[in-house]
């Protein structure tokens, strides 16, 4: 957490009393006192948070004046400072812990504080003096945390996916179709149980891992549509308590307007209060790319596998020296973090979703634990991918001497053999070829169940990439 | 576990040679095998995907049929023998445990045994012959396990959500809503932090239980669009080897036909028999129900608590003797067993969500755990429901003169002063009348910021519901 | 569920009035009325918890005779049914749900209930009668559900922990004892990152997965440290009302001696009926020991993997045909169905963990489940390890000629020269070779850094095995 | 990430060659490659690990020292630079991410760099030239990351709890201790099922937390019995390869001595370099914590609930306004931001857990995951403690009058009855009262089972706190 360290302070006040803040900051009473009772972790609100607020801030002074609940300075005032917020330029003046209170109503103040002084310096006032702007009063005008907070959860929420998330995920994809593309005939064998299986092209397997992150694409995508409506207007508890019946409508349209995201007002308030079930969805399409992360990165580790006692199918870009001790090890150092990565998702989405089961009545108080855990998990990953596709997937190869090795003396190819010879037959080969250490087409003679030319014809692994039609 | 004590036995066959298998038993040698190697746990394959695998079976026999692959007694044969296992009436022949192969090929071949020997019975064949039907090569024809159960799972859980959870969640949600008219004008107290706020009616407390719900069916039924796609057509490793090209659009056809379901073949066949991903969205999308039924059901044990020491907001249908020790005491139980279903729920949901990130090359060796947990959350939590509804929230009533006593006391009510005379001068009302314990009138009148007249004219619980107009 | 399809009832009466009852039952109305009331999945209540309530009713009438609140006859009665109970000779007449009330408190009834009835039938009295023996006021005398649930929990836990578990558990240490001494010469490349490392003994490898075993063990062990103070005495809400001052010692004292195990007297009663974190430490015990099985499975599986095409190192029991379309296919099926039970114990612990964080005031209302997971994942473990050391390790071989190709060809034995000649320099080596696609051998004696002698001298992986004395 | 933004720069090397530096970084080439390589979250490695670091690599130049392995310069060189970052004189020389490589070697190497690098330039050398002392040969000498990484892991974490974790606890612990005394004597009505039950103390109420505390800290401390031994001495794969024989011994007894707790060297390497069990252990132990303080939270928060319309048993500190729109409302903050902390624990501890499980063969590559999670749940608990302690429980005040007034109006009383009259009669009683509105007293004369001398004498709740030796 941001502390600040200077001596000199001002007064101010809020309904409890007054409090010394330094200086500098624009924030006030409320904000200080919040300092003072959470030392607590070192995790401070997210900035795509406080950059919602000024979103939302903005929405509503301009909601308030069109209204006429607000005269045309006031709303300029409010408006201005919460310019600057969104554009990051007062970041150091909300110095709150995640952990505080669960509505987040100390962050709310912390916002209205901020924006109250700023804009009471800009009309040449005096800070902590609340004239011309009150931060309860004006600039929390038609507002409650309860409403507000839920509100700059959803923004900043689907404001990290557009903005960083998607992107990263988008481009993975596409660095793995170029891979799937490169790899397109490059035939190997496939593996179930881990155990050798029939053939497969690697750019097949390529195309299994981009068919999964599309899946997770499509899931956190979908999960936006319980993000777009917003508590906005419910104030206190969800009946819109000193809010005008048009409040919500207007602030919210401003906001879809301020980030051309079809965000709308919630049908049911008191449910977009009290409850944050929206964000189980949300955490667990994070969840389900970070599965999707961990089987591609466990897959390519173990095909990078060797070089010369594993499964060595994949040259992975040699990054850094690997080991302290041992001399010329290489590892697969990005399919690690990555899988970390897919870990701390998994934690975080926990969090997430029990804290989401906790809420009493009009409200739940879990509300910074649930948006801070959202957003890391989802920069995380966003990172993750980043590093993972400029790192290892762009200079991935594919080792083609060994999978022809694999491929050449595999015994699955037996399993074409299947339709014309039946399926026992077929596996006493297998069994011949496996115990007395023969080829298969070695076994496969042996028996008897077919002549060479048939073998020949029959066991082709360039035949067994697809379905055939051929009768049986 | 299902298992025989009888003594008479028959002789099976597989590829690894004879076993012995009770003389009454359908199942052939490799269940068998399987029986005797995973006497693990108490849970049986789920009755829900053994039928799910008759539907298969059936769909598969007639999609080969087509492609003239099977000759039309052959096809009828397995068709009669999978439609006694969709009527139930061969359900004592599938004694699997959850815990074997992870690719639940052992269950594949349980369903291949069963009905190859039903229709070699019905053919007036020898069981265990093979003859006229062979297990694998013609009623497994064209099929894996690999694409088998992963379909079989999707089915399963889609005709379970249809059927019995989809239900249950809608009548419950007409119960409520029947509540919420009956509670439409019973103003009480809102609470948020767990501390008195400001107005709202139990209709709009029951409201936002309703929205909750609401929300989490859509998440279920979102959910199902990740399972309508099926890997049949696959077979082993997604290449789709063995299979005729337009077996798995005919084979799905037919199962949409057979389920009413908009089933269709997965696009990326390889995605679909390695990741369970679309399971992490099914499961999540149950804890969100989860979520949301541990929200309800604390709600309403915390209202009906009491009777004298309590909230006693509520009162709830006295059904059984809550304690052996204090005599007529009577105690929240259905909200208790919903609470706990809720926790396995959750619990459920990880065991799917951690094995579906476990998969390896072209396959998830998870898939009998996956669909096993997903099915056991589900039936709990539409069983609860079920209870739930008909046991708690039928008999349910509001205790209005309680929650009038509250709403007279209430010291929140001197929020709709605020844009009338400031937050900070109401601030100190609500301030006075607390520490001197006064009423909230007695605390106005006393700081002189207002008339009685304003007082009665601004302080009115039933204008407090909703947005308000009046100018400020 | 168990239930009765008869029609011949009797009536049953407790506080709440009259319930009809199937004749041949000796459970009672408020057991009759949870069944009614909870038709919630299809778990009842664990057999080890009926059994531990055995114990703790025969123990408590001992207790009340000593005391003389219960005459002899009476004592005599409740003692013989509650031994009947122990024998499992009524497991028939406990068939409610897991999911009922919170507390446990309709299995105390129903085990009061079926104590009583049976007592009177000794009697030749009338069931139902509650003459001579009523199933509160004399076989739940001194007793409450609230504290005699979580004893039986606990008779119930330690009791499964030693008769199932640990058996299971040190019988697979021995099994992997006699692997670690068969495979103690076995050289082979070690796999760090899953990459080549230095060389390691098959044996110092299974020595690894005995100790992660034995590490479990103790955490199993230590766990049970929580679980001997019993709540037994606490009655109602821990103050011990309606009980004797000296009913807790005794009656605990009785436990102790009919299950040898050291079980006491809870220090606060306050918490044990409120709070079961000790289960959590139980629960991640089982976790633990899980982690250790996914690891050791793992690896087992990995090193099983190919035979062609993976690293066959090991060489597991066939068991069963793998696939039913590969014919001759064999599969790692044991380390799936033990890998499969490790993800289901972190769901279960999981629903331990977060349902004994939900306690309010005097009670914790997650009882049932709490037990009921902790047994579930219990048995699955015992099974599943008995299966996997049975079906796997008995049977396991080491391919020796694979294991000494790896080492050969092995990179990393450079790490034996950075004593020598520096990390640098070995790391050049390494390079060289990997890159030039040469012999260690063949590089070092290219880079000039060291004569043919010396590497003969320095590179032996066997005394890479463990630490060295000789100077550098 | 701390990163430098200076454009001064000097090369550095490493096995696969030159990177640029920031002159003012002591670290050299491989902390800059990773750095570039994993730009991945926010979180770098934890100052706790970074210290261990620097007490592990003193005590291995000590022990390489006395064997003779180090002249005395060297070993006097790194042994001062290591001393300058247990000072933490160096922090910000080790900016490496969490998400690096899954060994964790890239900070050890960092930590290897840094003390060779300050090394050199206390030696007069250049920074960069490894002269006099190499970070591999020296620094590292008889180290390999996978066996130091580990071991500063057990380090960072003993001494986490016993210098930050186990005071606040114990702090906590003492002042809840002065609140039981304080509140010994306050009589109340308990509640079960949150239904009103028989009478209890405030003080005895709090004597359950201490003791859920006490427990929580017992397992905390048994869990470092799993931690104090330590992986050093089996460098690369837990064979001790390039260690002398005395090394682990010796390197391990410095530490116990430089850190004065009981380290040993870990009996099996192999398990302490591939597995992380212990620290499922250590991470469930804090989740037993959260669990209690997510009880102790909750309580008070019901307890302190109102004012008007809730249980209002206590009064919470006034620490903040509550509503930036409902005035003078306060709330339980504190129980908030601690509640929240205990769903953050939750998550961390699954994340440990998941990825203590997903080791291979000789090493376990989420390491950094493991201990940032570890410590980041330490510290949140231990801080959010204090502050709860400071700012909630330590001006805690019982509110007397509530508690008469719920005492007086209960009907759980009627238990005392049960021993004189049989539990159906009091049954009867209470139900009575309850459904005619009636008190106790009144219902228990209507029905004539007793006298009101009786009834004076027998249903006295200061005689319902504890075990009672009347007779019946």
């Amino acid at each position: 957490m941001k502390e600040t360290c200077e001596t000199k302070t001002r007064k101010e006040k809020d309904s409890m009393g007054e409090v010394e803040v330094a200086e500098s900051a624009y924030w006030g009473a409320q904000t200080q006192r919040s300092l003072e009772h959470f030392k607590i972790g070192s995790k401070s609100m997210p900035k795509d948070l406080i950059i919602a607020f000024g979103i939302l801030k903005k929405a509503a002074a301009k909601a308030n004046l069109e209204l006429k609940l607000l005269d045309e300075e006031k709303a300029r005032l409010i408006v201005r400072a919460a310019n600057e917020i969104i554009e990051e330029k007062l970041m150091n003046h909300f110095p709150l812990s995640v952990f505080q209170t669960g509505s987040g109503t100390q962050t709310n103040m912390n916002v209205n504080e901020v924006i109250a002084n700023r804009a009471i310096e800009e009309a040449g006032g005096v800070r902590g003096s609340k004239n011309p702007i009150h931060p309860n009063d004006h600039v929390n005008m038609s507002q409650s945390s309860n409403d507000t907070f839920p509100t700059a959860m959803h923004i900043a929420a689907v404001m990290a996916v557009k903005k960083s998330l998607l992107p990263a995920l988008e481009s993975l994809q596409k660095s793995l179709q170029k891979k799937e593309r490169e790899f397109a005939h490059i035939i190997k064998i496939g593996r179930t149980h881990l155990m050798d299986a029939v053939p497969i092209t690697l750019g097949q397997e390529f195309s299994g891992y981009i068919a999964q992150l599309k899946f997770a694409e499509e899931a956190i995508v979908n999960s936006l549509t319980g993000l777009y409506p917003l508590a906005l207007g419910g104030t206190a508890v969800g009946t819109g308590i000193n809010a005008h019946p048009r409040f919500a409508s207007i602030a919210t349209e401003e906001i879809a307007k301020e980030t051309k995201e079809p965000f709308r007002s919630a049908e049911n308030k008191f449910a977009a209060l009290s409850s944050h079930d929206p964000f189980i969805v949300a955490g667990a399409a994070l969840k389900t790319l970070a599965s999707a992360l961990m089987k591609i990165a466990n897959d390519i580790r173990w095909m990078g596998s060797g070089p010369r006692a594993g499964l060595n199918e994949l040259l992975l870009p040699e990054n850094e020296p690997g080991s302290s001790i041992m001399p010329g090890k290489v590892n697969p150092t990005q399919c690690e973090a990555l899988t970390m990565a897919a870990c701390q998702v998994y934690g975080n989405e926990l969090s997430i979703s029990m804290a989401a089961s906790q809420g009493n009545f009009e409200l739940n108080v879990y509300k910074p634990l649930i948006i801070h855990n959202y957003l890391e998990a989802l920069y995380l990953l966003s990172d993750a991918i980043r590093s993972f596709e400029k790192h290892l997937i762009e200079g991935l190869k594919a080792n083609i001497k060994t999978m022809e090795g694999y491929l050449e003396r595999s015994l699955m190819l037996v399993t074409a053999l299947s339709p014309k010879i039946g399926y026992d037959k077929a596996a006493q080969i297998a069994h011949t070829a496996h115990h007395d250490g023969l080829s298969l087409k070695e076994a496969a003679l042996k028996t008897g169940y077919l002549t060479e030319k048939e073998f020949e014809q029959w066991v082709r692994p360039e035949a067994m990439l697809g379905p055939a039609e051929e009768k049986r």
